[in-house]
């Protein structure tokens, strides 16, 4: 069994995490961190795990942790990482980190988050379908919830060549907000509605334009998020611009052979829904066609294959597992 | 045209009074405190109200509002209206309470709340249907939201002496709970879940047992309340155990008179759904029998008719208007 | 007062007719029409209207509704308003048709619906702040609900000649799709989900061309529809390319010129939400730009401004009365 | 491996049923019927399922089902079982019937369905902490879901003869009503709702009378069901009136005893919500007290511990594995 542990375990990508965890047959999570919450016991964040967690919140030791575990999971927000992930990995344990801390490269963190980047470490960007070399990692920097949906709906035909111009219309759960009420996730304001933020300046659009500019330099990305009322699951709708028109078969064909033996996407026929993902670490993707676009849909749980499950399918490719281990679980539905 | 003021109005019942007497062919807000927001547009805070309502939050300056005005709507918190109110009520004006303050003998609000009651006054209790001598009170208690649904079902079967015990299991919208975010109204904790609480103690059962022990001194009441997925209404199930068996059409014949000339009060053939009093000052009733029990279901909008709209129904009795001046509107369904 | 009449008066559309009328100080419904409901009342079909209208539906007589009616609006399916509305016309009465079969000309008409136009007749397109010549109209067509939230929204800025595209991403409440049960609408499909739909083939592009391009012939108009779990409502976001590069105080500009005097437009500083119009005939306008777009968001009751209140709001105009008789009332929030 | 049969395989508990089986390590899918669907893939019903299962629907032939099958599950609707059981079991297969069939005497199944019993066989009731001798049964009747969380919520103090009456107010997920389309299930029928029905007729309050009736032959059962805008889950309110006064801790201690032993029922010291239990299957019991009656809530997740997770339970009873094989898994939340 590999020793886990989890820094920052009493928000929802906590609780995922512990919930994933509860069922991998190789990996025991041995500690979890709160210091809010340092003595009291993990279930008390999370009751949903009564019966499968027995263990208490403790103060972060970061050497402590290290030496106990084979692998950490940082779940501290943007800005903290920093603080505990060299000190991890100083201590000789593996880290993925959820934050944002390790997804782009300083300067463009700086600049993105308004931010100095206090201690810079070499990462690789956890997107697993795209980055095979998560295998050899020591520190992965697990993408945000945004850009792992979008980047997937666009990546083959980006990497193609095929794209002019792509706006990703991003409509989240509001558990990516996290665990802490806020106006935007009071009841009254969330129910019956939906709401648009951030519409020319999300943080994740950077993610996305370094994923896609990786598979093609010039391609232009826009990007706007909304909350929807819901609770899990992100669906993206990627309108597409092409340099020229294709068919549709040969779009299918792109996106079968970029995802070739990737067990988490499929590819659908019909326009995916939140509800066959809920839950689980698949990407859902289907699409249609116009002369003028083409329009992809994909559908993810935000918690899983956009946070808590993407971290374990790498952790899996760190360990030499198969990658699906622990993971493969369908949606729960209806 | 009635100068109106409100203290406390950033809140939702506020809102509501807002909304309602924005349509009010005999009444006027003139002033509209709150100390949070003193100096701020009021449609900061009612961002629906843009278009209808020109004035600014006020601080509180209860001489100067009771000279304005000739009648004050306190939507305080309970144990600030009692601040507030006598200075009102002495400066001329006639007051319309939606706070718990004056709804019970101080003697036993002390005890429900644990709070000494600091500024008792007499009250007329404005559940309107049961208390014509409102229109000669010059304060008003108006009910919480949940005595207003429970009690309306129940008083006909009650004051006909026929009850023994009744069992109340009221569920209400989230909406109650007020505009400021807390960990019940976040919206994942919310959706998809209903939540019971307060399984035997919450106060508002001391206004139903007032209200039907009025009518029949021997009545055992019992209440559960449940916060719902839904923004608006609280639907109450009563379960009324009864001292003789009855049939159907005599309990119709019951309910009929005793609400006879009570526009708001709707009797149908068929179960209440919130659907049909959303928005609007309407209480529908409707009922199904067996050998053991009465079920008495009713449905109320609680902002509405369980808050401002029965206080605006209340004012219009105090003013000598027909009682549904400016409350005569269908709900809004879908 | 003005004699109304309503055919097809039992789905949403005819509900929110019915509703808004009930408030309406110059217009009286005097007859209803469905053929399934013949003979039953109306407010069996709606019961939330139960004591604002004693009338029963009845069985279509083109000739007599005409008779006795100075405006009729048809709220039937497309494809069967072609077969009343001629007759109405020629009864002698004014028609607003809620239905698809006027809003274009009958060659794009016979191309987008796949179907034949049997009775083309001149009609005004009803999206009443772009076409002031309804008032002079006989037949009024009024439009599809995202059309109107679409076109309000991206209109100031085509008309000034400066938009290259737009993308039209709509999110609409599922009271859309009308009164009938479907797949679609079952609510365990329907909630913690969002479902895109006809990706790039949605016949309301077509007004959406036909409206933007009479002010722009040059405007490239892409649009996808997705319904999300919320009863009333359409967001649009509306991704604006520009020819050229403008700064927001240009773009504000523009929106306030275009929209002056039209008390149903709402230009705020921030994004509107549905909670603010939910009930109400406003449109809510917002914007952000960045260096490559400007993202236009738009709020409407689909069921009001997007149909049944947009169609009073034509009446009005046609019977040379205010614009806002019976329609200025705030929208319903929380 | 137990090779399955699953007979009616379309619907929800069918979909839950594969959901959960995919994951047990010693029972395998072989046969899964549907008359309506034959011939076309399961995933085609399960789109969720993509991935877990293979099979295709085919028309039921009891004998080769039988034959294959060490145990089926039956899930087609009530007064079908009666013509499928009988033969599965000649066959010489185990059989857990999900429909009410077999839940109740025939005399009583017939007054309560209105319906003849053209095939009554011995059954055991399959609430499965209540029943030990399911291990030895080879036709399990499972329980309806109201009657699973009902019983579960009162059986203690019922069984230490202690409770003069009970009243059910119980609230249910919209799951519970199926997978096809109805008037109830319609999203705007259903959203910011809640729908009381059968306030004193529902079928399933027969199980809780027997049941609970097997325990102490005197207790009377009142039983009122709700639809809540969710979509699983069951909230119980379970309102007690003693014979006489005890306390809480006595109360604790009585349920403690009862279900000692029993790994999905957690005893809590607060009162449960769905989310806690969302997709698992247990079932979380809690109290408060007054003078006058003990209010017990308990919470399941209508398809799982209410349907088709009970059924395995009963299952991994008669096959002598242990009871929580396949089912450990905690909920899903948020």
């Amino acid at each position: 069994m590999i020793p886990v542990g989890i820094v920052g375990g009493s928000g929802y990508t906590g609780g995922e995490l512990l919930r994933l965890l509860s069922a991998h047959p190789q990996a025991e999570v041995v500690c979890v961190t709160s210091r809010r919450l340092d003595g009291k016991p993990v279930i008390s964040a999370h009751p949903h795990l009564n019966g499968f967690i027995d263990l208490e919140f403790q103060n972060l030791d970061a050497a402590e942790v290290a030496e106990k575990c084979d692998v950490v999971f940082t779940a501290v927000p943007h800005g903290s990482a920093m603080d505990v992930v060299p000190q991890l990995l100083d201590g000789g344990t593996k880290v993925i980190d959820l934050s944002a801390d390790y997804r782009l490269p300083s300067n463009i963190f700086q600049q993105v988050y308004n931010l100095d980047h206090r201690a810079p470490r070499d990462a690789v960007f956890g997107l697993t379908e795209l980055h095979p070399e998560v295998a050899d990692a020591t520190l992965v920097a697990n993408p945000g919830c945004y850009p792992t949906g979008a980047t997937l709906a666009a990546a083959p035909m980006v990497n193609a060549g095929l794209v002019e111009s792509v706006v990703f219309d991003s409509k989240s759960g509001i558990s990516g907000a996290g665990a802490e009420p806020t106006t935007v996730s009071h009841y009254p304001n969330m129910a019956e509605n939906i709401q648009a933020y951030k519409l020319t300046t999300h943080r994740h659009g950077a993610e996305m334009r370094q994923e896609l500019g990786r598979l093609d330099n010039n391609v232009k990305v826009s990007f706007t998020p909304h909350v929807i009322p819901s609770v899990r699951g992100i669906l993206t709708t990627a309108h597409l611009f092409l340099k020229e028109k294709i068919d549709a078969t040969h779009v299918a064909d792109i996106y079968q052979q970029f995802y070739i033996n990737k067990p988490f996407i499929r590819l659908l026929n019909n326009i995916p829904v939140l509800g066959a993902v809920r839950g689980s670490n698949f990407c859902d993707i289907g699409f249609e066609m116009d002369a003028e676009r083409l329009v992809v849909v994909s559908a993810i749980d935000n918690l899983v294959k956009g946070a808590s499950g993407q971290a374990i399918q790498n952790m899996n490719l760190m360990f030499k597992l198969d990658e699906t281990t622990g993971l493969w679980t369908p949606a729960v539905f209806p």
